[in-house]
């Protein structure tokens, strides 16, 4: 891009495409305010800043964790010194489950015993100490499991299904492979299978295991561990097997599943001046993996929904209506700090109105989707000329979140949506570390999401 | 993001906001070879694998280099072996600047000998030999420059004016603090200076300079030498003079402009078969600095363009219009390849129906800006429902670009408008490498501009 050439007609253009205009005179008031939360988000990064420390000096945060507590303890200091009417912990019980020292998985009978990148899946159970050695058997589909029912018998199943890149929007291409990794291990173990290895569920192709949950075992199936490969080591493994369909591997894991332990969602609040008791959440669970940082899932887009509290109060913005800031803990193992709070504020009959969370990367802002009835839907878009001006281009009906997705006759449920392109590259994994974020489209969601609590409390729903 | 709770409310959601439909009943196919153009884009990553070879086996690519020659013939072959019906070179002189060896400049007397990172400005000329020994004066804005004129006499005029980052569109923070790399120097030799360091426009805040071509200097101006500084050094210079306003720098360039020599347009097209003689452009700047790998700027871009030849040749899609990929060489330091087609196409009274270009880097998709009549950018936006598919979001008026800019009579000019909140961390700068280009987010543009030019191909204009 060239310097000379290049005109100003970019510059100063603020055309919208939506003619509806608000049905007060209020567009001029709001577009001011909107413009400064977004000049104060860019300008200031507090969020950005408020990241760095998250990830750097704290880390990952897996429920139950000392760090997760460590972490929680910031963030209710941070809270506090935003200086909002309340901050307070909610205290829940959660799944506790430890890693362990000890993954590894062990080409045998190969050439060379050549050591394969894996990571325990969350939930899994250990081998035992000398480790599991079995044959392998790939397969690509749980109807192929169970055609070859007979040959999985006393194998470690190896899910190879690759992530189909064709899906535009990657959320979907999750959505398509990740019942291997969540159903995958109970399947095997119905077909009688030693052990599960599953193919990361990633856009990059690195040898990174992506991690995630697997389902609970119902009684009647036996328990057995289940680790993800990287995509490299998948590869060679697949061609391993077509070379040496007899080959065995050593998978020895230590994971374990350990006494519930109590946690806290983190909840702050700013009162409302005019209708305290209407209630907008700006919601983000606060657990991580304990791979990487839990950068962009969900250690940035936490700090996204704390900036809010931070932007009401630095810019003075005093809303009509309440503006509740809560981090769930437990979102990626249990999703117990959203029921929990969901039966707190079921337990006072609170009126939560609207709740929007941020829980799909900390990346630049495209729209939001809405689960709401038509007209509530319809009432947003016509705010697009106020949203547009972070990058919100649009409102549509779609998914809320998984921890606001809890919380009962709210009027709508919205889910902050940025680019997912780069998502699945990082998610769940040593990749997702504060590096990946930019301030620049961090800061940007940030303002969205403020801008959008803000006409919620002024305009209501 | 959790794995069980993600409902499946995500996947097939298609709803658009425009309730218009074409005019006729196409859009059902259009769909249709709209998903056949992003699933072959990508799946198969053409464009991302040639842009990996242009930016890592070819490198930069700067106006009349020998590198830049390399790149125009690779471009040829690679456009051969996509099968078009018509490949050529169209011959075009182009200045020639070269960078040289020598560029450093040290802080003297100071306390520590400091070597501050600085590179020459394109068209810079170079210091003698032995560099310029001179007082710096800081200003940041013009007005400052001519107030302060008598103290600028002889010294090194350093601009260190700051990106402004709270512009959303990181476009208009570019076309806000250009004017000092740009004209700075012919200023700052008005009022006698000796050379100038500027601060380079980057929303990174890193030390690496970023580059770009100065206005030439006209007669009546004595041409001094220039350079870009990184923004650390940029801070640091600036508070060294704060400490010690009658430091010295010893400022050496050995920049140069040579002769002009000869260069190429590359061009390739693919027949219409109902309407040949209605030519749809897809264009890009092939040269790039001579800093990085001119990866964003403007090789995957130019990449994608490519891309969109092969697109139509492996879906076997036969366009009624013709489409026609263009290289343009020179946009960075002289636009004479985009001046050399615009005479081209005159002389021959060709119909360049419309001109569609990629000069913003290969970020995720988001719309197109158009040069056009209203009544052409309203039926454009009837399509947003097939656009929309590769992440257009929408068409509005604005800037289409610098080299399809000198196309006249076209009834639209229109700008491919990614994601731009990281093309200013890499622009014009050793950033500007293969590594910062994601394979998704380049490969959606491809098929966005794909898409575009056989609507327009299909249903005019």
């Amino acid at each position: 891009m060239k310097s000379l050439i290049f005109s100003l007609l970019f510059i100063s253009f603020s055309g919208s495409l939506y003619t509806q205009s608000f049905n007060n005179n209020n567009l001029k008031h709001y577009s001011n305010i909107a413009d400064e939360i977004i000049t104060s988000s860019l300008n200031d990064t507090v969020g950005y800043n408020l990241a760095r420390y998250l990830c750097k000096n704290i880390g990952s945060r897996l429920s139950g964790s000392e760090n997760s507590l460590k972490a929680i303890k910031w963030a209710e200091k941070t809270l506090i010194d935003m200086n909002p009417d309340t901050v307070w912990l909610q205290p829940v019980m959660v799944p506790r489950w430890i890693r362990g020292n000890v993954e590894k998985a062990v080409l045998l009978n190969n050439n060379l015993e050549k050591t394969l990148n894996v990571a325990a899946l969350g939930r899994s159970i250990a081998t035992p100490e000398e480790g599991i050695n079995a044959g392998v058997i790939e397969v690509n589909s749980f109807e192929e499991l169970i055609e070859r029912k007979n040959e999985a018998k006393g194998k470690i199943v190896f899910f190879n299904y690759r992530f189909k890149n064709s899906f535009v929007e990657t959320f979907n291409g999750y959505g398509d492979a990740v019942k291997f990794r969540v159903d995958g291990p109970i399947e095997a173990s119905k077909a009688g299978a030693a052990a599960v290895i599953t193919r990361s569920i990633t856009t990059k192709y690195d040898n990174v295991p992506h991690v995630g949950t697997i389902r609970t075992f119902p009684d009647s199936v036996k328990e057995i561990p289940a680790a993800a490969i990287g995509l490299i080591d998948a590869e060679f493994l697949s061609k391993s097997l077509k070379e040496n369909p007899g080959l065995t591997i050593n998978l020895k894991l230590s994971a374990r599943n350990l006494k519930e332990v109590l946690s806290y969602n983190v909840i702050a609040e700013i009162k409302g001046t005019e209708k305290p008791d209407e209630i907008i959440v700006v919601g983000s669970h606060f657990d991580s993996w304990d791979k990487g940082e839990g950068a962009h899932d969900d250690g940035a887009p936490s700090v996204q929904v704390m900036e809010v509290i931070d932007i009401f109060k630095r810019l003075n913005i005093k809303p009509k209506r309440t503006i509740r800031c809560v981090l769930f803990i437990n979102e990626e193992n249990g999703l117990r700090g959203a029921l929990k709070y969901a039966e707190y504020i079921d337990s006072l009959k609170e009126n939560n109105i609207a709740a929007i969370e941020s829980d799909r990367g900390a990346f630049t802002p495209r729209g939001f989707t809405v689960e709401a009835d038509s007209s509530v839907i319809s009432k947003m878009q016509k705010w697009i000329p106020v949203l547009e001006k972070s990058l919100i281009d649009w409102v549509k009906p779609g998914h809320g979140g998984a921890d606001i997705g809890q919380i009962k006759n709210a009027k709508a449920l919205i889910g902050f949506v940025p680019d997912a392109q780069r998502y699945f590259d990082v998610h769940h994994s040593d990749n997702d570390v504060f590096e990946e974020i930019n301030a620049r489209e961090m800061e940007l969601g940030s303002a969205a999401i403020a801008i959008l609590a803000y006409l919620i409390s002024e305009e209501g729903l």
